[in-house]
């Protein structure tokens, strides 16, 4: 088992969909990353940033599901991070309405002394001069640096992105940001630029259209499991990052053919966690609910084909 | 090997893509239907009317693709049917230029006697009442009907289309049109709702995102393969409902399990029709082809999921 050290927002947010609105609740990437991460039972840790108004609940149920907590920061005159948005009737887009940076805007991340040798490092959507630091403090190059970002960042810090790219193996982000990133329509060619920039596998999140996972000339495609009704996208592309990064650490094995795995255990925690709001389904899985929905993937995906 | 029926347009096709441009080229969905299929050796039809101005090279083509033109009516002072459309950027929506009916608008299909006993029927899109009039010249209820449309006729005849959706077994139809027709967002509510309007399987088409099969509580869902360069779309709807046809017929087993394989093969046929203009590609497609890129989908969706 690999050890795993996750840095990204822990934070508040306030979400709107058609199918009603919530005050602030539990959010941030950290947080969906580790609650997705924590199915695997490894040795995963937070590294983050919370003001005073953080409520001990929270930190509590983080605790409860195992994951270390002494990589979050209190700033205890500060207010925690947060993000409001409203999501329109295709849930395929949204506007933000409300970003509040509070204590992130001075936000220097700190590497526990005891994950400074961990093998696997996830680094959650953040300022990508944030990311970079977290690697820096690492006592080796980690045997796996997954990295998701959103254009916000290509954007405002191209530059700065470009670099901690460079650094890592793994890349997770949308289709629309892998050709904004680019320039190229196709996916495949996206994909093969992006491999240029540095890292190895590219996996590009389709949302309701499932994930796509590059790696030199392979390619591997894992549908989204098509559900009656998704109530709340928040969290889903981190949730997607948590269970990749977490199955990776609790099988360690790197290999392509593994990764696949990955990337369908990641599509399936993806699957539970739009079921509800917030963290609200992540919050209470089981094992056992899990594996069922894996097989669901293999009856939804696996044939037999008979040549003709 | 079953035989089978295909009705739909023989026509003149002018595509605007942003790689170029055609004059008056060989299209219509019986052709694509026809051309697609025609790679499982089947014994198959094409009902169809052309006018006087059709060249005798188009007939020659497809009649070398073994496909039998005794269905096809040619109006001596008409003229053939003409479509022209332009595809936007991101070849996913277009524009339609020009719609010539011509010889389409007196349109009587007449199904060769020899094909009346056939065990599957493919109605490619035309008006319903054109489709249910193959329906009703069968000599018994085919083992499998097939429906594909679109949403033009949603629009200006959903009451008879309705009729005809009703007495068919498959419908193969896009995800905008699933949801225009059952006025649902989600595919697996839209589904739902088409089953009971008749067909026990329904075939949701999603363009570069694959396709899904739902039958009853079962749902598969092929992805497309990931292309690095998409020329040309028209007819790829057609042409993965020629070979969804065409492989049923070749297999004659119409479980849901070989359906899935139904789908693979459209899918895979699909995915050559979009590589150049046209039918061009379609021309000249080797079995050595065909086999090696259904591997290449193996390798895209098949994993062997570790429980952790």
């Amino acid at each position: 088992m690999s050890k795993l050290v996750v840095v990204g927002t822990v934070a508040f947010d306030a979400i709107e969909t058609p199918f009603g609105k919530t005050d602030k609740i539990l959010g941030g990437a950290a947080t969906y990353i580790g609650l997705s991460a924590s199915n695997f039972n490894i040795d995963a840790t937070l590294v983050s940033v919370i003001g005073g108004d953080f409520p001990k609940e929270h930190l509590d149920l983080l605790e409860s599901k195992n994951l270390d907590l002494s990589g979050i920061e209190t700033v205890k005159d500060g207010k925690t991070f947060f993000w409001s948005g409203k999501y329109h009737n295709d849930m395929n887009s949204r506007d933000t309405l409300v970003t509040e940076l509070n204590v992130l805007e001075h936000f220097k991340p700190v590497v526990p002394e005891a994950y400074k040798d961990a093998e696997i490092v996830m680094l959650g959507n953040l300022h990508p001069l944030v990311q970079q630091g977290v690697l820096d403090q690492m006592n080796k190059k980690p045997k796996l640096a997954i990295l998701d970002t959103m254009n916000f960042w290509m954007d405002i810090a191209l530059e700065d992105l470009l670099s901690v790219i460079k650094n890592v193996d793994v890349i997770t982000i949308n289709d629309e940001e892998a050709r904004q990133l680019t320039g190229e329509y196709s996916l495949v060619v996206a994909a093969r630029k992006i491999h240029e920039m540095g890292p190895q596998y590219v996996v590009i999140k389709k949302g309701e259209h499932g994930a796509l996972l590059f790696h030199k000339d392979d390619v591997f495609y894992a549908p989204a499991l098509p559900l009656e009704a998704v109530f709340d996208p928040t969290g889903a592309g981190d949730t997607f990052a948590g269970g990749f990064a977490g199955y990776l650490a609790k099988t360690e094995d790197i290999s392509f053919e593994n990764m696949k795995n990955a990337v369908i255990y990641g599509s399936t925690l993806a699957s539970f966690c739009v079921e509800k709001f917030g963290t609200e389904r992540m919050e209470n899985l089981t094992d056992k609910e899990i594996h069922e929905r894996l097989l669901q993937f293999k009856d939804l995906t696996q044939f037999e084909i008979k040549l003709t």
